[in-house]
């Protein structure tokens, strides 16, 4: 497995395979790899002539009283572990090779980031949006893997590809839990014991959703309540948002019919933690 | 000579060439050729493997109160020129295939599209980067052709292929003038008999600056009441902007020294023209 850090360089490779016609497989990270990250890379892998996985912690999605700085990196550790899943290259700039001096282009999509995340850390899907176009230029894939875990951000870099004409096949993959059902996510190092118990709550929570859809629950507003009420009860968890919406244009629903999405996001302890999963009403 | 009103069989051959290692001229045009478009079409048949035009009203681009309706057309006439010219391929795709129900993208360039035309027309350069995005995607161009008489266009698009990691050469060709020194432009057909006569001001202004820093003038502000007055005293004539600007950042200067941008904006009658031209003080 190669590294690279120049942008260049980069580019320069990913030309070359595409002018030798290889399909290239993508998995844009913030590194700090866990099962989830894990799964997209082998499937990247597993499906193209070449898998390249970036690991980038990207400055324009944090808002300024956010967690950019203590996000937990482990760049050697992310090296060993793509290079054992049979990456080919594993792009890791610098933020001076992203954002040089003068830096001043951002790719907005204007409706799916209206709501959930996207209305409670203003900027985080402009940043989102502006750095997988970047990374997408420079790699050039054929096909990028985006975990479900993050839904909107899915939703987001689907309607991007599709708006811009970026000619790349996004690949969703399903959200990896750990055995109590806690959603992966890097930035569960941040809990302490007792919190990481609680974080279970998310996940808790949905399942609670789904056996008061299957016993006829088909009232959204009614059943976010529920779901409000159910979190709450965890006394280390505080709800950021629970929303019941239309899987692909991420609208809450008034009615609960055919295919619909919980959207989670609590605070447990100061940690940020969000989950989703689908609420099938038959 | 092909013509394509498709997005996904103009993105397919595209492809198609890029994985044969040709090199692909393209110049994005609204249509209805004039002279400054042909020289553009000519340098790109003569320098790549294949030349690509597109002729596309971009409606992203005018104001609620401008006049996209009313932008003159000819795509007949426009097929015709592109083909004795050389051009390979005339990509012009409907408003359906370019903004899809549903489409919520936008490029945005924060910085260089404060000032000037960017004041005086909100969300045109957004229109401008996006769709110019959108068509770098669709044709994957080696290099792009832009005329300096959109220099500020100029300056958008260089500073977005630059800040999204693009990878396309862009190409900037200098002002055609009429005989008589007016720029040419598509929207000169709004001009009667008078206001055709009259519109010369803009270059006869860039003219007289030019002279006055010959002169030794090195007061911007100055230089720009000069250029005001020289514009007013028209009749048919009315300033929408005068300034004197760095040509890389289009900051307005204070002094002359080395490279300046002499930037003008005009209503003559109601049609708005634009032009520009350097000014060196040695």
């Amino acid at each position: 497995m190669e590294v690279i850090t120049r942008v260049a360089e980069m580019q320069a490779r990913a030309r070359q395979w595409r002018q030798e016609g290889k399909q290239v497989g993508f998995v844009p990270t913030m590194g700090y790899f866990h099962q989830g990250h894990l799964s997209l890379i082998r499937r990247a892998v597993q499906e193209n002539d070449l898998a390249v996985v970036s690991v980038y912690v990207n400055p324009t999605q944090f808002g300024p009283q956010e967690d950019f700085h203590r996000y937990p990196r482990d760049l050697e550790r992310d090296i060993r572990l793509a290079e054992e899943e049979g990456v080919h290259v594993l792009f890791a700039p610098s933020d001076a090779e992203m954002y040089p001096q003068g830096y001043q282009t951002y790719v907005e999509v204007t409706e799916l980031t209206q709501g959930l995340c996207g209305a409670r850390r203003p900027g985080h899907f402009r940043g989102v949006a502006t750095v997988v176009a970047k990374l997408f230029h420079i790699v050039q894939p054929t096909r990028a893997y985006f975990g479900e875990k993050d839904y909107q951000q899915l939703r987001v870099v689907e309607r991007m590809v599709r708006d811009l004409n970026l000619g790349v096949e996004i690949v969703p993959m399903p959200i990896v839990r750990e055995s109590d059902g806690l959603a992966m996510s890097s930035r569960n190092v941040y809990l302490s014991p007792e919190e990481r118990r609680a974080a279970t709550v998310l996940y808790r929570a949905w399942k609670a959703a789904q056996e008061w859809v299957a016993q006829g629950e088909r009232d959204a507003p009614r059943l976010r309540e529920k779901v409000v009420r159910f979190i709450e009860a965890e006394p280390l968890a505080r709800v950021d948002y629970v929303e019941i919406v239309d899987p692909l244009t991420l609208e809450p629903l008034e009615r609960l019919e055919g295919e619909a999405r919980l959207m989670l996001a609590a605070f447990v302890g100061s940690t940020r933690l969000i989950d989703n999963g689908p609420l099938t009403a038959t």
